[in-house]
């Protein structure tokens, strides 16, 4: 792998140690590009015909793309706009009843917080909370769906994946922090659905999403939003069928010049090549966070000599008891490092000021670095430096 | 209204005879220029804390844009992808009960009736059809709610508002060839929500459109789809609030170029004026209507004389018994032009050999041209000269 090839298509890395990828990934030249053309053919040609098939043609190939990536089928991938909108498709299309279960964990995301929020007020499903790492063990007899991040957006840890699959309750991962990070294989991962983000470890535009529904899943789940994107015969109106693949979960509309944009992103890091992208990462991850806790900076679950995980964790005032430092350790090192800080907004607000860019975890004294197959060692170096000072 | 300079800055008008903002309008070159430099803002800085602001700006600016053609309050009007979008929001927010009642017309897009269609699968909702011009009077008992068009897809009639209104029952408008078209004051049109498209007469991008919902409806609507967008407190996980205004019904996720894509293209027509811009593409509108009629060619539901419909329709083989031609005449003349065509679909391939955009109805025996006050006489000409080859 080129890094520093792949390093030249990102501008901002140019001027910023850009370590926020988490958040939103460093867009590409070439995205830009992409979406810039769609938009002038839109303003030169007009928008009919030929401009439909265009959009079709863009929505195969990325569509295909994203598929190729969780190893799954096209007919099994739809299009969205953010993960949130895939979590919601597959909590909604549900129907549970009243007083059915979904089982997530605590450290979860208020995307897909608010999605379960959603199923508990308007259906009345009961949402439970149950520690990270006890969530195989803490599946029930009401148990319908167990809802969790394939990877934590706090800790960088791993979903128990296996052993998850192993209760035969349905599993939806949430891959905001999944997809484009680290391998994603959902036969591997044995989910029944994964969402995912575009614009986060895929380097997309803003607006854009991922979901794979598994085929089995696929008939049981209802679709509330219909257009026609979904329906394979939208002339005959209210009799109109949805089309038989996961198209039907697609969002209703998206523009062509944004499916362009992050087609143009997706190529970058492929034509890289994934499996490169995906270990190159993981090791500038692991240096960090082992150059991190040389500096005396604790580093959530990190791993240690032969395969033992550090049971450390933030011991500030933002650390809740039974956090992670108290779990047994669970799967391995991926893209994020969180570490402790004493003051995380001020911290990150510092690191900014000198072109240094990660976020803070709320409610916690973590900070959180996004370290991608595009960063550098002189990104690290930036950083250990300005936290020194 | 400087016309010329006005046409002058859609590029696709220069070579094109486009006729077809009903499906998706000319897209203006500070339109793409707007999208551009956010997108190359992105990749140079990067997104994060002042990526966000600026989505937020730019969301606030695009939101106070609409209400503003609406004519009703920022916090009453939220941003969607699309029509399909704003409507399945409303319907969905509802949560009707089995057996409760729906009332439409026999003349809608299938976007509402993808909507409609998802109500009476999920819930079991009567959903009932009834003759456009019948529509007051099929306000029955059970009825929840009216869903019709504010100006038709197929014939460019407006809808009854009045009357609609005057029965007490909630009125949702799918404003798709409504709001920029014509003037959609919200409060004149007593409608309880009005979706509209941001792609077609507000000539912005695909993947963009408004839906304004009453304050009294407000919190009658449950929602389904909360993310960071829609939610007041998202750090609240589970127990998040959602933002007490329309922001609630927002879509998930916009991204800031498309948003200021929409917001460049907006500007366009408001600083042409949105009376002046109404007003000239009714006349325009009006001429074309004229000029086919006096070429021999029908024109669905032309008024002649002193304000009496023609009670012409396409008498081919796709027109309907019980259709357009033997109703009574609905509404006034708007931007749509519907005329008879012996083969509508070849028709309109031969005119697009020709540089002439159009659309045709499917189903019916039917050409529609979207007029705007981007186009002239020469567009008008085009379009005649070619139908009397």
């Amino acid at each position: 792998m080129n890094a520093p090839a792949l390093r030249e298509q990102f501008p901002v890395l140019r001027h910023l140690a850009y370590l926020n990828a988490g958040t939103d990934g460093p867009l590409p030249r070439a995205a830009v590009q992409a979406a810039t053309e769609e938009l002038q053919r839109e303003a030169e040609e007009g928008r009919a015909g030929r401009h439909f098939e265009r959009r079709g043609e863009l929505n195969r190939s990325l569509r295909g793309a994203y598929a190729s990536l969780l190893g799954c089928a096209a007919e099994d991938l739809a299009l969205t706009t953010c993960t949130t909108e895939g979590l919601a498709v597959v909590l909604g299309g549900l129907q549970l009843a009243r007083g059915e279960e979904i089982l997530t964990s605590d450290e979860e995301h208020p995307g897909l917080l608010g999605a379960l929020a959603a199923e508990r007020d308007l259906r009345g499903v009961t949402v439970r909370t149950a520690p990270w790492s006890e969530l195989p063990a803490a599946v029930g007899p009401r148990t319908r769906l167990v809802a969790v991040s394939h990877v934590s957006w706090q800790t960088g840890r791993f979903a128990p994946t296996a052993e998850l699959a192993d209760t035969g309750v349905p599993v939806l991962l949430d891959g905001a922090q999944g997809v484009g990070a680290v391998p994603t294989d959902v036969h591997a991962l044995r989910c029944a659905a994964y969402a995912g983000a575009g614009q986060k470890w895929l380097c997309g535009p803003d607006g854009t999403g991922l979901l794979y529904v598994a085929p089995e899943l696929r008939e049981q789940l209802a679709v509330a939003r219909r257009g026609y994107a979904n329906l394979a015969d939208p002339g005959a109106g209210l009799d109109a069928g949805l089309h038989a693949d996961a198209r039907r979960f697609d969002t209703l509309s998206l523009g062509a010049e944004t499916v362009a944009c992050a087609l143009g992103a997706f190529q970058v890091l492929e034509r890289a090549g994934w499996a490169r992208v995906h270990e190159r990462a993981r090791l500038l991850a692991a240096e960090l966070a082992e150059r991190l806790a040389a500096h005396g900076r604790e580093v959530v679950g990190r791993q240690t000599g032969r395969g033992q995980p550090s049971h450390t964790a933030a011991s500030g005032s933002g650390a809740r008891p039974g956090g992670v430092g108290e779990d047994p350790f669970i799967g391995h090192r991926g893209t994020l490092v969180t570490f402790a800080s004493p003051d995380p907004p001020a911290e990150r607000e510092r690191l900014a000021a000198q072109g240094i860019v990660l976020r803070d975890i709320p409610g916690r004294s973590w900070l959180r670095a996004s370290v991608g197959a595009w960063n550098d060692q002189s990104d690290l170096d930036r950083l250990l430096d300005a936290l020194e000072r």
